[in-house]
Order: structure tokens, then C-alpha cells, then sequence
């Protein structure tokens, strides 16, 4: 029986988390489950689950739960306080990290030092402080499953394989809704249209980079730190058809790669209860529907913001968490309609070049450097030249 | 230092793997050759190798070999007492087994017994005595690593997962010269025509089975002792491109491929370096040249070959060796111009419905039955009721 704390309950990937968990109950038990603003869900999770602690985003709505759940055991904790309390639940064996943005740094830290293996699809953790958290998670002898699709296929293609002998990775990307809209329609683009991802049903923040395609490019920044691989040699792939997961290129030309239905209910399976797999009674794919599985290169004018992650993995240091911090309040400001589409990057770019790059010596350089930049970035917005 | 005894040294896989021992004489070292009847390559990879031992097709042969390398210490041998001297060489690690046809399947049983880790390219050993072939690995504890590019695919889509979270395996075939042929002109067909394979250069046979999908159906039965996996669970795609070399389903929908330009050193060096990886200089997989990968279904009607094969399966016994010998005598007869090339599954079913199929027992019961189908194959040719 595997116990698990369970970050980002009442998000997509927490959701689809528990789905997996209600189908096998002789394989994993919820002990702590930590949400956001959701409160009817929370509570269906809380009664579905019974775990032994439970948080939301404050106090006010903790109040709340605790009143309609006045007879039920489950603790209810909120903040930061109640995200600290569930990653290191004492019985819990694996953590569960599907906090969205950077909100999940502290958190996911928190439950390595604390010995618990953690299956990560909160991206940020390893975006902003890549560097220390491999480093804790090896001081700590813990294991590291990710989550994400792309990482979870690149996961899957090493194991049984030698990482010395990786000639190059490729993750592959759909190239979201605007693959093939005419560069002068992207100007006006609005965030309904943003929000259409072809393949995946995902978060807001996750689809607008998506179309951006910044998400891959913080999935490279991830890449390089999961798999100790330099920048040099991942590489992104255009795959519409968001079939194939990510492969590796071996030193004598072989490739493995993952394929399967777009649906995270996959690589979440995976991850859980890893070495093994689970019997998801998913749909198998069928590759004479899927269609020929198509390849081709980025097209850097479109999608300036992938080469703006691989400037900042090159500078280094704290220079991916400002990308990240940056393009957090590029994305929202999108949404709130602020900014235009084609300004995310440029917006991105300016703060970066604000920024002397400081070595991750420590997690104090990285929140710095964090808020600095969406400082940074909300001032170069307000002077609206951009 | 891996020390490696050559059975069919001078045909494509021979030629391919000393060419990787050339490149690499830091890490092996050849003990043993046996090819055939082309005595300048045999001489040439005498000289150049030095091993110990090489055996040719027959004494005459081999006298003219004696004399051509009077000054030279290599041992000359002949005939089938030479295949088992170089199967079972003193000083070999590892047998590549790499005979065409049935010829191979003493040979490669001997070098098992003998204890000697087994790189199988030949395919008649697993067809013909799977069931015993895999027994003897097991009880002598030595390393049976498949050579074919589908074989080599799967057990590489296996390394790092469970042989018992297979769903299915699916076998890729390129389709051949004749995937898009007009049935009508089919009828036609010269041995000139069906040896034009679109993407791989091979022997005559292999290149004849592969025109009639014969090959694919042997390499079911390959896969079925190979990996324990039974034939309904095991499937062809047709994948005219032959980049994706097979692949595995695994019980949570999950798909690991392995892909590579067809070029049969990856394989051959996978094999004679497991678990370690040869940088072999292979020019990358270029997935944006190789234009789109497409999967379709196997037209039975176009190929009924393959229906054959895994009829022999499910048949069990000596079956599949039958398939085999009426199948050789049929691709004898075919190149001979005896027999069109639509009749070629025709012998072989007529040949299957005249045998009662025996537990492989021994190796007794199978080359009898091998013998059989052999001379009833010829019977029905010569009866001409086809």
C-alpha cells in the first residue's frame, strides 16, 4: 500500500491523480490532499478519500470546510502552512507535486528533504531551482518520476538504457492552436483562441504556453536538469499529432520513444506505482486511425519563446527562473487582456536583459531573482514599451 | 575483450558485424569463421582477421583455401563438422549465428550447449525448434540477443520493462515490392522484380520472403519464442517506411518504439555489445527527411503468406518447421522459375494440410518433418495441381 500526499487535488493532473487511486484502493491510499479555491470539489475529495489532512488556499475557506465537515476527522489546514504540513505528511511515502506556477518550489523541496519520493508535474520547481532540487533529491535518496508527458516518455526511453549513452533528446511539441495561422492574425489573437489546444485539455497558464510554445520550452530547462543532459543536446520536434511522447537518440543511432493516447492518465499511472504499470483500461492506440505521425522543425520567427529558454539555460544561474517569473506575469497579463500575444516573448526578452544571471547557490538567490523579474516585467508592461 | 566465432561470415550480417570488429579491435577479437562457397571474401577476412579457425562449404574447397594460405596458421575446415567447430570454438564468447536457412539449426544448438552466448540472425533455429532453442538457453544460462532489426527492435522496447506488462507486440513490415502491385500483375511476377526490396539490400531468400510477407510471418513465430509472448498478442503493421522497427503496447497503454534508418549495424552492434552501446558513426535519424510515418493494416488477401505462419503457430509442434521447408522449397522453385510467385503460399498450405503435427519433442522429430515437408513440397510441384 503506497500512501500519498497529494499537491494540487482539485487541479487536472490531481483530478486524474485520484481517478487512478479510486480504481486501485490495494494500491494507494490518500493521506493528505492539498487544493485551491475549489471548495465543493475539495470537499467530494475529502469525503471520496478520508484523508488525514487537508488544505486549502486560506484561512477563510478553511474555516468554511471545517464547518461543513464538522464530524469528519480529516484536519483542515490552508496556505502555505497547509501545503508545508501536506508534502510532509509523516505517513506518506510519494508526494504528489501538481501545484501549478511557483507556488510549488517550497513545497516540492520541503517534501524531499522530508524523504518522500515525488512524482513532479509542477514544472517550476525544476524551471527555477533545477540545479538544487537534483541535488536534494540525490542527497536525500529519493526518486524523482515526472510527470509531464514528454518527461515521463523521455523517462521511460532511458530506463533499460545507459544516460552516458544519449546522443540527444527530442522532445516533440504539437505546436498548439496557431501552428499554422498566418503571422499577421496572431497579433490579434485573444485568449478564447489562445485557450483552444488541439490535443490536451490542460490549466490555463499550461495552455496559453502551449501556444507560445514556452511550455516546451521550459520542458527543455526540466529536460536538462531530470536527465543531466546539456541544452546542447535536446532538441524539439513540431508533432502535431501529440502522439509521440519524446524519444531519445542512442550513440549508435538508435531511437526509443513513447508513444500513446494523449490522455495523463499515462504517464500519472507511471509515475504512481512505478517500476510497475498499472492496468489503466485505457482505449489501446491504434495507429491506422492516429494517421501518419508527422515531424518537422520549429519555426523560430513564429515561436520566439523557445529560443528565449535556451538563452536562459545557457546564461544560467538564476536566469531560468526570471524566464519563468517574466513569462508567469506575460500569461496573465495575456488573459487579463493587457498584452498582446506576440508581445509575451518581447516582454520576456526585456526582462531578461535586465538581469545579471547569479548562480543557484542557494534557494534566497532564486526567489530573489523570482521577484525581481515579475516586478520587472509588471513595470515594463505599466511604460507600455514593448 | 569479447571473443566471437562467425557462423556465415561472408554473407550481409557476416559482412556488416567484422566490419564493426574493424572498427572497433579494441573490443573484439575474432576466434572462428565459417562462410560458404565465395572463397576471395574468405580469404580476404582471413588475412585480415587471423582467426584461429574458418571453415568453408566443402573439402574441395577447403584444400584450395589450404593451399592459397600455405604460410598462414589459421585451421581449415569444411562442411558441417566446421560449423560446429566454430560453433563451439574454446575460446569464442559469443556465436553470431548468421547461416541462412535451415543449415543453422545444429550449429547454433551446439554453440548454446557449449555455452556460448548466442547473437541469432538466423531465423530457421527459433522457427523451426523455438520451443527447444529457448529451453537449452535457459538450462546453459547463456544470453540469446536477436539480430533481426524487428527482434533487436523488441528487445530493446523491453530493456528497463516487465516481459509480463506486454499487451501486444507489434511487428512493423515495410510491404515489400509488391505492398501496392496490382493483384492482376502479380501473377507475372519475375524473381528480378521481387528481389528489388524498397529499403533494405539482403540475401535472395530473405529478400523473396519479404515480397511475400513470408519473412514477417517467420518473424512472428521468431517473437513468440523470443519474448514468451503468445501469437495473439503479437501483430503486424505495415510501416512502408521502415523507420519504426517494431514496438511494444504495455498494459497501461503505453507504446516504446525504437526506430533507426534501416542499416543493419545497429542491430548486429547492439547485439555483440549489450548491454553497452557501439558508437557506431551512424548518420542520424533525420525525422523530418523521413517524412511521415504511416501504419496500416496487412491485406491478407495480397499476403496470404503471413495467415500461414501464424496457422503453423497455433498448430504448434513440428507445424512451423513444415511452414519453413515448404516455404524454402518454394523460394528455391520461384527463383528457379518452377513457380510463380501467387503459388508460393499455395505449396506451403497444401504441404501443411499433409502433415499431422508432433509435439517438439526432440530434434529428431523436427528435422524428420522438416525432411518431409521438403520432399512433399517437391511432390506437389511436380504433380503441377496447383
Amino acid at each position: 500500500m503506497k500512501k500519498l500526499s497529494i499537491l494540487g487535488s482539485t487541479g487536472s493532473i490531481g483530478v486524474n491523480t485520484l481517478e487512478i487511486v479510486a480504481r486501485h484502493p490495494e494500491k494507494f491510499q490518500v493521506v493528505a490532499l492539498a487544493g485551491g479555491k475549489n471548495l465543493p470539489k475539495m470537499e467530494e475529495q475529502i469525503f471520496r478519500f478520508r484523508p488525514d489532512l487537508a488544505s486549502v488556499m486560506d484561512e477563510e475557506l478553511a474555516r468554511h470546510l471545517r464547518q461543513n465537515l464538522s464530524s469528519h476527522p480529516t484536519r483542515i489546514l490552508s496556505g502555505m502552512d497547509g501545503l508545508m504540513a501536506a508534502a510532509t505528511h509523516p505517513e506518506a511515502d510519494m508526494v504528489v507535486s501538481a501545484l501549478v506556477g511557483s507556488i510549488g518550489l517550497l513545497p516540492t523541496l520541503a517534501a524531499v528533504k522530508a524523504g518522500k519520493n515525488l512524482a513532479l508535474a509542477n514544472k517550476e520547481p525544476l524551471v527555477m531551482a533545477g540545479e538544487i532540487l537534483v541535488r536534494e533529491v540525490r542527497d536525500h535518496g529519493v526518486t524523482l518520476l515526472p510527470v509531464d508527458s514528454e518527461h515521463s516518455a523521455i523517462f521511460q526511453a532511458l530506463a533499460g538504457h545507459r544516460k552516458e549513452e544519449i546522443k540527444r533528446i527530442i522532445l516533440t511539441a504539437s505546436g498548439g492552436p496557431f501552428l499554422k495561422t498566418p503571422l499577421e492574425e496572431m497579433k490579434g489573437v485573444t485568449p478564447e483562441q489562445a485557450l483552444k489546444h488541439p490535443q490536451w485539455r490542460m490549466g490555463k497558464k499550461i495552455t496559453i504556453d502551449s501556444a507560445s510554445l514556452m511550455n516546451k520550452g521550459l520542458e527543455v530547462i526540466e529536460a536538462r536538469w531530470l536527465f543531466g543532459v546539456p541544452s546542447s543536446r535536446i532538441e524539439v520536434h513540431i508533432h502535431p499529432q501529440s502522439i509521440v511522447h519524446s524519444m531519445i537518440e542512442y550513440i549508435d543511432g538508435s531511437m526509443i520513444a513513447q508513444l500513446a493516447l494523449p490522455d495523463m492518465r499515462g504517464p500519472i499511472g507511471y509515475a504512481l506505482s512505478y517500476p510497475q504499470r498499472l492496468d489503466l483500461q485505457l482505449p489501446s492506440l491504434n495507429l491506422f486511425e492516429a494517421g501518419p505521425l508527422s515531424f518537422s522543425p520549429v519555426d523560430e520567427k513564429r515561436f520566439p519563446a523557445l529560443g528565449l529558454a535556451y538563452q536562459a539555460l545557457e546564461a544560467g544561474g538564476t536566469m531560468p527562473a526570471v524566464l519563468n517569473a517574466a513569462n508567469e506575469v506575460a500569461v496573465e497579463a495575456f488573459l487579463q487582456g493587457r498584452l498582446s500575444f506576440l508581445k509575451i516573448p518581447g516582454l520576456i526578452r526585456q526582462t531578461m536583459e535586465q538581469h545579471r544571471p547569479r548562480q543557484q547557490n542557494s534557494l534566497e538567490d532564486i526567489l530573489r531573482a523570482h521577484a525581481w523579474a515579475q516586478e520587472e516585467a509588471q513595470q515594463i508592461i505599466h511604460r507600455g514599451k514593448l
